[in-house]
């Protein structure tokens, strides 16, 4: 066998197959590999004819058929199946070789494997790819970790058939070294979840209190999804919103069970967001909600639980309110971007990774579930001013949450007393209140630490740790 | 050297030293060691007339002054420090023997140590201890994991040293297998945690929104102290709040720094939530809260954003609202209780220790730091009805928050205007509204989930699980 593949991709499932066939679509000769035959000679035979192909059924064949340095995707599930093909892979390869992890691999994992594999002279580049199915196919958003000499071999390649912004940008970075590339994935998809129980929160708000049917507030969404939401899950939101149940007449979403699913990177995002010592409060409760809507033993438990009903609005009441909504959505929607980001700058500088967080924002603008107009600007803001210390410093940002606050609070008042759950959408005031506060009710809170367990404290007034002899005299001493 | 003690401590820090002091003034004879032989000579020479102290500088004699089987009890720094004392004195003991690890260990830690002493034929009892330098000296409340024959060994005893409720019942019990004490311990500090965020949160509303001063806040507390919130945490609330500062003369809190610490179990204890799918969204709060506070840099950045300044009530208004705040905060915590208990019955299920939580509850009733009146009613709730699906299905929770529910909401309006923080009060509410919703808008996010990753989704008039063919003729398919 020639080696004149410039990639090869092993593990040919939807998500590998897919990305397999958008590199033969950009030109690339492509190896493929699969444990199990049949799915190589299937994908071959149904798409050949989109570009080369290079099949193999052996290890060795699919290496040999790769040019050097060799870059091999393993497009597996994350965990012991990816150390497995890894084991597999690896002693097959010479020094300068890449390995590409596409999976959705915990950041850890990569920085033991790429640690592991440098050793070994081999690059390994955990990359994090968004944009399921279709994006694979058409254009996913990729965000490659790994050595920056990788990234001068990968980069071409990636930016050949990764999603391309508006302007023509390609939705790929190197995002940094070693786990990099799989930490911006994992807080892009805690952002994901924050973005999907915020709109959750509007569509609960907009049905109970301004008494909407799916089919109107779907059309609500599309009107938002003009405006400056302007994004694929507002677009698809008001999809699923105005979509029929063919079985009963009935609107889709009223026949779906409401206990939502999750995978695994929501929760890793806020686990390592609380290693971090990041508080990501909003996407902490998009995880909860999933959580808590499928205990359904405890909310049976719990439907007699006293609380007021509300009474929807009035017609021209509904409509101002609609509006307020949208404001608090998108407040709410900044601080869980302020939040997300906030996490990836940290982790940035806990591992050394040097991540350009304008970059992050730009190659999310196209190929991954949360791209959004709104990302251009965040782009915009870190590009004006890399050391902004949180999007929440960025002017322009800071102005349209002062303009949306009135509203953003009415909406919180409003569910409150109608008792229609929003945790995202406190969560997110919250935060900003908090932020915002001159003084903390922390300066109580250490009083009691040093009170129960002597655990000091500092003065405003003068440097040094002090302990106040609370069973003694009270008098204060330096620890 | 006689075989004579019936326990040893090795370690003697404070917590160590109290509690080997607890042991003998209750009439053991403790045996006595620790690194560094200075501080066993410091602990006989102060306190050696408390009771019978076998201080020893070598392990080997330490361990030869042990009767048997030997119960010997490491009161170290959680981690390495733990693994590495336990291979110094393992070796030395029989089959039968017990090391209690007292300190504050990750309870996979100890699943993991239990395991591997158990194949040694020793017991490794890890125990969660609560109460401070204070409470191991005179009483704390203790929550020892293991085996059920190391328990017959050393209940006898901890049931001596421990804390002793009203009711004259210690403050200990058998928690269940392995790791089972120092998960209880954990959740105990993460419900700490939330207690204190809410206490915060209620001085913060007084202060900002009321109108009073620390001092007279105390007095609130005081008060509050006589009813149904009668607890260690809002008794030393009322300590901190009307502590006068010597040095400036302004109230003690005012001059203390707002950036409150965290040792990890709180943490933990969101983190392990998070893994066991049970929604703690309050103690979360109250972490986050308090890494929140410690961003310096990104509060001043924060200062000037826009909001409202609170406007304090008048005198007869602020009485009212008082009243009020203690409602919500009330409320509040029987929602962050709820959540602890969910957490323990979740772990006691998946690792499959069969905690009693009404026991818990009463060995928490003194001794401990959240130690409250409360505690005997969560224990009431739970003998009543072992079955409790949660906190909030007792009857009598439900009618209290039924009855705190209008002022609650009215508090939390008050913060929303006036822009007050209130992330635990808020997060408890929406727990509260989520679990008795009739339905969630967690059907919308399977409905996108499907869309963008045909994630499928369940039917509320069928089983099996659908998809969507949402790039198609939006037929469903079963999955």
């Amino acid at each position: 066998m020639n080696a004149s593949a410039q990639i090869g991709v092993t593990g040919l499932a939807v998500m590998g197959r897919n990305l397999a066939r958008n590199f033969a679509r950009n030109g690339y000769t492509v190896a493929l590999h699969n444990r199990t035959p049949a799915r190589t000679h299937d994908l071959v035979k149904e798409f050949g004819h989109e570009g080369d192909f290079a099949p193999a059924e052996a290890p060795e064949d699919f290496v040999a058929a790769l040019e050097r340095p060799r870059r091999l995707m393993i497009m597996v599930k994350a965990g012991a199946p990816t150390d497995a093909v890894i084991e597999e892979f690896a002693p097959l390869l010479e020094p300068g070789d890449m390995i590409i992890d596409g999976g959705n691999a915990h950041f850890a994992d990569t920085r033991r494997r790429e640690k592991d594999l440098r050793e070994r002279g081999i690059h390994f580049v955990g990359t994090g790819i968004s944009g399921g199915e279709e994006g694979a196919l058409h254009g996913p958003s990729i965000m490659p970790g790994g050595s920056t000499e990788s990234y001068a071999s990968l980069g071409p390649m990636l930016e050949k058939i990764a999603a391309k912004a508006k302007d023509g940008t390609p939705c790929v970075t190197h995002i940094g070294p070693d786990g990099a590339g799989h930490f911006v994935k994992m807080v892009h998809n805690g952002i994901e979840y924050a973005d999907m129980q915020l709109i959750g929160e509007a569509y609960q708000l907009l049905r109970d209190v301004a008494g909407y049917s799916p089919a109107e507030i779907a059309e609500i969404f599309r009107t938002w999804n003009t405006g400056r939401l302007d994004s694929y899950l507002i677009e698809i939101t008001a999809e699923v919103l105005s979509h029929i149940d063919e079985a009963t007449g009935k609107p889709f979403v009223d026949v779906v069970q409401d206990q939502a699913e999750q995978k695994g990177t929501g929760r890793w995002t806020v686990q390592i967001a609380l290693d971090l010592g990041v508080p990501v409060s909003g996407i902490a409760e998009a995880v909860f909600a999933r959580s808590l809507s499928g205990h359904s033993a405890l909310r049976e438990a719990s439907r007699h639980l006293a609380g007021p009903k509300p009474a929807p609005l009035s017609k021209a009441e509904a409509g101002a309110f609609a509006d307020r909504v949208e404001q608090a959505l998108y407040a709410s929607k900044i601080v869980s971007y302020t939040q997300g980001f906030h996490e990836i700058a940290t982790g940035s500088e806990e591992y050394d990774w040097d991540i350009d967080l304008g970059e992050v924002a730009s190659i999310w603008r196209a190929g991954c579930i949360i791209r959004a107009a709104f990302l251009d600007r965040i782009r915009a803001a870190y590009d004006a001013r890399p050391d902004l210390p949180s999007l929440l410093s960025d002017e322009t940002f800071a102005q349209e949450i002062a303009a949306a606050q009135d509203d953003w609070r009415e909406v919180l008042v409003a569910a409150t007393r109608q008792g229609v759950a929003t945790p995202g959408f406190s969560a997110a005031l919250a935060y900003y209140d908090a932020l915002r506060a001159e003084r903390l009710p922390a300066a109580l809170t250490q009083g009691q630490r040093d009170f129960f367990g002597a655990h000091t404290y500092r003065r405003t007034d003068r440097p040094g740790s002090f302990h106040t002899l609370w069973g003694g005299d009270r008098s204060e001493v330096e620890a």
